[in-house]
């Protein structure tokens, strides 16, 4: 399912990038399970990774999602690299901290709506809780993220409207990981999501949806059976989660 | 209260660095609260900032903890930079992840244990619900990542022992994270620490707990005032939430 790994594929798929992904190879999950195995050791270049998602690279194995994508995005051209002999060296540092942010309250906190007390138990299993943490997300904390991101593309704008990406009006990752971020707060809240887009406080935001969506490659990519359906991962649909109609 | 911002602080004392703590200045509060307000639209060379930690470097200004640890710790020489013309280019991402899993399971998730509905809430508005995640945390959760550190600590060591260290047996500022980590854990759930550590399968992690703590920089700064006491941050000692005796 696109959970939290999707965000690596967005971005080898915009540079065209070729790449071998463990969920479309037979014995995939054992490749990742000898990674994240309580016996794995790691190597010798390397210290052993706990989770999901995991980049390999020639001897290079690396974890944690803006980790990984901090590492790879120079290299695919989607960020300058850090101390880049540009006239901005600390790009960088602003890329990432967008992407953390965008991490933190529209991928984990989704994901925390539906395991609010426990990520070993079922859904069924906390269920009440659940739909106390949704709604408050709902209310709450969704408005204050994509406000949040609605600043940071109308700030410091020196045209009238809005940038179309949100450091400087360059395309970079961050702007395939909040894409990623909202397609999957729609999948999981599509009501709420169209009550919020309807209110039009959001508009760059929901520009930058789209944006990213017709980019040919990220197009390409969404159309292909490269991109997989969410399922029982970080974006889950519980309807009685969602708000009423 | 010790926080996010706490992990700052240890690598610039570990370092020797001057610099200005906003919790220790009048009108403090006030200077974190320009950065974040809902109508700050940060500078034109920044964009807004969402919520603290927030480092002001010279005209930088960057948010999220280990974005600004990342930024840091090269500085201070608390870490190799990113392709730094050393045997090990990629040292940072290692030390990056190490510490982005530190985060995600020793700091994050011991704040949800007491906040597992909503952030906006009381404590007292949630506590059935952060009864069940602690209980869950404690059983569950925290001995993975003890664990997983002991994992990294004794993985790839040339010698019978563990290393002192998480990466390759050097100090880095992943090893003041998981200090700070493993020190607000200590407060907040002081029994279950105590009983994983008579356990005895996490030596090297508590080890390197007290090799950190008599670092001489670090002994003198946790007993000078500059350290604050916990008290309502991340780490809350709740004695409900702790196992019984």
């Amino acid at each position: 399912v696109p959970g939290r790994g999707e965000h690596i594929r967005l971005a080898l798929e915009e540079a065209g990038a070729e790449y071998t992904d463990t969920a479309q190879v037979q014995n995939g999950v054992q490749t990742v399970l000898t990674h994240t195995s309580d016996q794995s050791t790691g190597d010798a270049a390397n210290p052993p990774t706990l989770a999901p998602p995991i980049l390999k690279h020639g001897d290079l194995v690396i974890s944690q999602t803006s980790n990984i994508l901090l590492y790879l995005a120079p290299l695919l051209r989607l960020a300058p690299a850090v101390d880049d002999d540009d006239d901005d060296p600390n790009a960088i540092y602003h890329i990432n901290a967008l992407v953390l942010t965008a991490l933190d309250g529209l991928s984990n906190e989704p994901h925390d709506c539906h395991h609010p007390i426990a990520t070993g138990l079922f859904y069924d299993d906390q269920k009440p809780e659940a739909s106390r943490r949704a709604a408050d997300y709902i209310s709450t904390r969704l408005p204050r993220f994509l406000g949040y991101f609605q600043r940071v593309l109308t700030a410091n704008n020196a045209a009238a409207d809005a940038a179309n990406w949100l450091y400087k009006g360059s395309f970079t990752y961050a702007d395939l990981v909040l894409f990623q971020c909202l397609d999957g707060v729609k999948h999981a809240f599509p009501k709420a999501m169209a009550s919020l887009q309807t209110e039009n406080k959001y508009k760059a935001v929901f520009d930058l949806y789209e944006n990213v969506r017709e980019r040919p490659r990220i197009k390409a990519y969404l159309a292909s059976e490269r991109r997989q359906k969410y399922g029982m991962g970080i974006y889950r649909y519980y309807p009685e989660l969602d708000i009423p109609s």
